[in-house]
């Protein structure tokens, strides 16, 4: 129907006769002559339909995004329109054919829209130029993907959606089954168990842009359904996998967004992110970092400082911001409001105005309570500046990293210290089980295929607490973009792990008996990788949302505001699947 | 862990050391030396340990798909095995680390288990060098299709799962909702409606490998989830689909089979295929084709005969078999039990022994029915030779085409007839709707969103019963592949069909109320087309069942007999998604 695109016109044309589909960006009539920016996937160009010309009077009854087949010849501008790639040509048209019109628009391409409006109508919001370009970022980003893992003799194999319910933590969707009467499949929150059966089937290496589905109340980031590449090797330890897939990302920001990233990625066990950063997924663009003062203040007269500096499971950690003297006690309530969401009883800071005046140059709440020589001491090990704050956490050891890691984000983003660029590393080192107070048990940090550095079942048993896992992931700017293991690939350390995260033999047996019985034949070594293509997708695309590099996002309460999903459903279909609604109590 | 693959070594690695991984195909011991067939996705390699070394050891407590890693040299076998790409050369074992042991099999790997086995223990299954070339062939095909569609600019975008119920003919799985009490998601039966709103989005040309779910009950060879690759091109006609999609499927026969298809694809509208073959997806391997006889038999004294060939939308069908006058009673007898399957009342013949005896070299129950130039002309249509049987069909045209062309297949199969080869057609031209005698009303042939040859709304329900749609098939070997076609996309069209399909404006408000809206906004010309990917992949593989293309494929009851799926879940996890189960009433 067209023998050129809108946005591929340039000067190396004029004088070419040429048919154009697209919609109707602007129209507008000047001095008798009609002007209709005419827009497809590849740009905009400028259709110029004249009063001597049948295309005229059509052209005058064009409207907003109506869909047009424009035929005309290519002509240089008179003045070059330097905001479009276009600009120095236009097309004069000989014909324009409306296939078809368009109804008043709930909203128009250059207006930023609500987001509930966009969704609504996001075939609309969709044929923005912002959005076809975070939309194509998706597109490259994962065809890069399957070209490495194309190239490296890795297998595209897809996993069941309807599958079983073996929960990995966050809820399941459910789906009834019309053949089995009160049972159900699940959705997978990921092809986990399938991947590593993949592996047990001889399979080598696996890879997946999978959908995975976690029915969970949504934070704002969230979404029900959402894609990894998911990946799984045969035969490797944490390093050929690690070394793999840090080429394969390298590569692909090489590709798709013509930057190179370090090499090798900076890698840091668990326990130095969480001491340096408070975080377990630190944003290393930011320069700042926690500074352990407990030694220093444990004999001071500030007893917050003194209580958790003499206790086993407690820290004292300071944070320098550099130019944070300027903040005012307005900004610090906010920040310590903000620490407040993560746990905080309180925020000490100490603002560094001159330092050749001593305790005097420092205005601080909390300066009274340390005598000089403790005062010193603080100020050299945080290396403070003038012009700096300190900030000083005290409390539990993983609450002190939750909110002073928490206050090292924000404070970094209010006062513009986030450098440019790209930084990744690898996090490694996670410990094997977290201690869970409140069920009195513990849970895994990873999931409960995740194999402990130890080969050893009765090692472990004695030494769960600070068992070290096999575990690792890939950080970039502060975001969790991958994160896998080296799996358990035999049944006695499977069984034993389950035993201590309080899995009974007849639970681990109803949901996960397969896989114990399948590490029974010859279950070769294996591990692997998830990445998240959603939030990758975004930060190349340089967009906040993952809603943004989805073509069709469900809302924070997770729904489909364009087809209106979820929806009710008639009775007779329920009964045909044997389950009913069940009225409120 | 390893330098090589077991099934890469030859006589160009004599004398290199190397280290592999796999299993333990077979392991005997022979005059005092251990012999270990070593498995891996490559192939299988011979590793002999011998006694002075203390390999030895280990390789005499190695089992069945025990799991090894060795290192060792490559040396040259004394006796050649031609059978295996590595026979020439075995690898001399220094070394055996058991990477895992195996309980005894629930089967071997050279045997062929039954299927429900084969699947319980699926992992083992896929292990079979036979299931690893099947799942081979799929990757690379799927790999050969991303080729051809990321070279032509399509974008690769996902669309949901968790989506609208807006049933297309089958039941749809459904999800309940928790944040929504008493709705339902459902899992799309195609991306049909999204590709759509995607053209409508300005995207262009799309394509998704996508997952796809029906609710039927299972034939043979159907699966509750498959695998489309879902094509959508904006501003086309279905000359310019076809052209494309053609190549491509030429291109990956080409890549992945390295035959050349037909150039170009025989075309054939749906009246045509009809008449010749009895089907709207003719398997052109087979030479057979239907001959119409109505006119010549229309006054004989066969009363099914005369009734048919006299009523209007009736059929009197011959169907000459060469070779088959060899058939027996019982054979015949069992090809009428299959045509009865498919509607016939009863299935005449005649048998050709003697061409020059006239009458009396026919064997027939219905001879006696026909004059001699009755016969003669019957024998004469059909192109009747010694040694031919013909087989006649009277009936309601679609019936009488049904079983037929069912005879068709069966006769050629029983006989050996169908050539070696790939056949791909278009088949064209289809009826926009069907009219259903028991609903009273029509319903519509490919989908509701097909657009018909006629632009004009008036014409088309002045037409309804003998209109044209802008459908398409293309069929390989017997198989619809793949189905397409240009798509309507004006409001006006899409809700006149709707109207003729039965579809109240209330129930097309609630179901496709935002394609309707969408429609108004500047919808562009579009078209598009499915392909089937797990039946090419079976085609491709050689195998009958897709099952053998699906890693984890589900049973006629759509059950994993792997994992248990589905499964019974605690009421407490259904009361958060607000059902219960119905109890048998």
């Amino acid at each position: 129907m067209r023998s050129h695109f809108c946005g591929q016109l340039n000067e190396s044309f004029i004088g070419q006769r040429v048919t154009l589909c697209g919609w109707a960006d602007v129209s507008r009539n000047l001095g008798g002559v009609c002007f209709i920016d005419l827009r497809d996937h590849e740009g905009i160009v400028q259709v110029v339909a004249e009063p001597d010309n049948p295309a005229y009077a059509v052209a005058a009854d064009v409207g907003y995004e109506y869909c047009l087949k424009v035929t005309g010849t290519v002509r240089a501008r008179h003045s070059v329109n330097s905001k479009i790639a276009t600009g120095a040509v236009e097309v004069v048209a000989e014909s324009i054919e409306i296939l078809n019109t368009a109804a008043t628009l709930p909203f128009y391409n250059h207006e930023n829209p609500g987001e509930d409006i966009r969704l609504r109508y996001r075939y609309l919001d969709l044929r923005r130029p912002e959005m076809q370009r975070t939309m194509r970022t998706r597109t490259a980003l994962v065809q890069a993907l399957r070209r490495h893992l194309d190239a490296a003799g890795f297998q595209d194999i897809e996993t069941p959606i309807l599958t079983k319910a073996t929960p990995e933590g966050a809820r399941d969707y459910l789906v009834p089954s019309r053949v089995h009467p009160g049972e159900f499949f699940a959705l997978p929150q990921s092809p986990q168990l399938f991947k590593q059966l993949l592996m047990m089937a001889g399979m080598d290496r696996y890879y997946q842009i999978a959908r995975c589905f976690r029915d969970e109340d949504l934070r704002a980031d969230r979404q029900p359904e959402f894609t990894q590449l998911d990946m799984e090797f045969a035969f490797v330890t944490e390093q050929d996998i690690q070394d793999f897939v840090e080429g394969m990302i390298r590569g692909i920001f090489r590709e798709v967004q013509g930057v190179e990233l370090a090499d090798p990625f900076p890698r840091m066990t668990y326990a130095e992110a969480m001491r340096r950063y408070g975080s377990d997924k630190p944003d290393l663009r930011i320069a700042l970092e926690l500074v352990d003062v407990a030694e220093l203040v444990k004999h001071s007269e500030f007893k917050v400082f003194t209580d958790w500096a003499g206790h086993a499971d407690g820290r004292v950690a300071a944070l320098r911001v550099p130019g944070g003297a300027s903040l005012s006690r307005k900004q610090i309530d906010d920040l310590a409001a903000h620490c407040a969401k993560y746990g905080a009883k309180g925020l000490a800071w100490m603002k560094v105005e001159d330092l050749t005046k001593g305790r005097d140059g420092i205005a601080s709440p909390i300066a009274k309570f340390l005598d000089d020589a403790t005062l010193q001491a603080v100020l050299a090990a945080a290396g403070a500046k003038e012009g700096d704050i300190l900030f000083f956490g005290a409390g539990p050891y993983k609450t002190v990293c939750d909110f002073m890691g928490a206050l090292r984000l924000k404070v970094a983003k209010d006062l513009d210290l986030v450098a440019e660029g790209w930084a990744p590393l690898w996090v490694t080192d996670f410990p094997m089980f977290e201690w869970d107070e409140e069920a009195q048990r513990y849970v895994a940090l990873h999931h409960p295929f995740t194999a402990p550095k130890v080969d050893d079942v009765d090692d472990l048993v004695a030494n769960a607490r600070t068992a070290v896992s096999r575990g690792y992931d890939m950080v970039l700017n502060g975001n969790e973009i991958g994160g896998g293991s080296v799996r358990i690939h035999r049944t006695a350390m499977q069984s034993t792990v389950f035993d201590l995260l309080g899995i009974s033999k007849d639970e681990a047996q109803a949901k996960f008996g397969f896989l114990l019985e399948a590490l029974q034949y010859g279950a070769p070594p294996h591990g692997g990788i998830a990445f998240g293509i959603d939030r990758i997708a975004a930060l190349m695309a340089g967009t906040e949302s993952i809603r943004d590099v989805i073509a069709f996002p469900k809302t924070a309460s997770a729904q489909c505001l364009l087809t209106s999903a979820p929806s009710p459903i008639p009775d007779v279909q329920l009964a045909e699947l044997h389950v009913k609604v069940r009225e409120p109590e």
